[in-house]
């Protein structure tokens, strides 16, 4: 997926610029594109008559863009196709930043914002090819084996691509920070990591006889 | 926490009516209460400038209110103190639903979305009293082992609080649900598990002689 020709950081756009912990901040493409591709979910966010309004979804990346799909009908989903603008976000939590002092407690994480509006994948073609990069990113393969959309369940299914443009990446990792007059304090300081842990794969009850035990395990 | 004078589901608002897929919405209290306090990260947006904003940020809940806390100078949090309404959306996935075919693939999730005006927390007194439940959130009883904050880093840090009152939640729990005439097509199907896993206890590199390997394993 790397464009070798693009530069190797994403521009500062006003509306991008990191203001409160800058030190950070990172526009760097190739962790962004990690961010984003190790996420399954994001959060959009966008503006529906006036006041805010969110949706976790799935989401998956091409290239310099990534896509979202939902019902047509949902109302988010709408108001973007009709030219509201979304904002993004992906968040890995990595784990609680324990200090000595209560104010430098924090957390480990790694996050992505994106602004910009969203352009509607139009056509069965697209709105296929689009069903298959999600399922390929469920399971690398998976595309060829399942039960591929109909026309209906594509006409009912909206998928909504974003430049990646507007972009910023917050990374905080490591040790907690603490004031120098703080580090002799009384108590345990660390980090308690955490990660999204995938588990065995659970049949479906109505699992086709031949097919048990055969799920993906991811990771 | 549990007040016995509230009824047992939240009122449902034309604002908080799920219309796209009902059939996972809730508005039990005390099923939102457990997504809210399983977790520690919420999404919270609003409108600056009339463009969509969003940040992940910590939050805590105290019956039925729920605060987040930052740099009084974070513009997103300054817009919702002067009067913008937020949106918070917290959300655990619990797994990828694989179906049979590619329309009816899912997730497993628990989310909760809370829309609303903040309430700044005014005061000392009210800001000591939010950092030590915050902080009792990340580990109980650790409070009264830490340095606890200062008149300054009080006066740099805004808390902000929610009434859980326009609040609605989503849950999807188990097997795919495919259509009848696809169940016997040949492709393993099932749910992927997952869970945000807490790992062993990080020592800070600076630890204090004695306090080494006394972290709390969360869970």
């Amino acid at each position: 997926m790397s464009d070798t020709t693009l530069p190797n950081q994403y521009e500062v756009h006003p509306h991008t610029k990191v203001v409160r912990g800058p030190k950070r901040a990172t526009y760097d493409r190739e962790l962004v594109h990690g961010i984003i591709d190790d996420a399954l979910i994001c959060h959009v966010g966008t503006v529906v008559n006036g006041r805010p309004a969110m949706i976790p979804t799935a989401h998956w990346r091409v290239g310099e863009r990534i896509y979202i799909h939902g019902a047509s009908k949902n109302r988010i989903l709408a108001a973007i196709a009709e030219g509201e603008e979304a904002c993004l976000c992906i968040t890995h939590l990595d784990g609680l930043v324990m200090a000595r002092s209560a104010f430098h407690h924090s957390a480990n994480y790694r996050s992505v914002l994106i602004y910009g509006k969203g352009e509607v994948v139009e056509g069965e073609e697209g709105k296929m090819e689009h069903s298959r990069l999600f399922i390929e990113k469920l399971e690398p393969g998976r595309w060829d084996k399942i039960r591929q959309p109909n026309k209906q369940e594509l006409k009912g299914t909206m998928f909504l691509g974003f430049d990646l443009d507007q972009v910023s990446a917050k990374v905080r990792a490591g040790d907690p920070v603490d004031d120098d007059e703080d580090y002799d304090w009384p108590v345990w300081a660390g980090v308690l990591p955490s990660t999204l842990q995938w588990g065995a794969p659970v049949d479906d009850a109505r699992i086709k006889e031949g097919f048990e035990g055969q799920g993906y395990l991811r990771d």
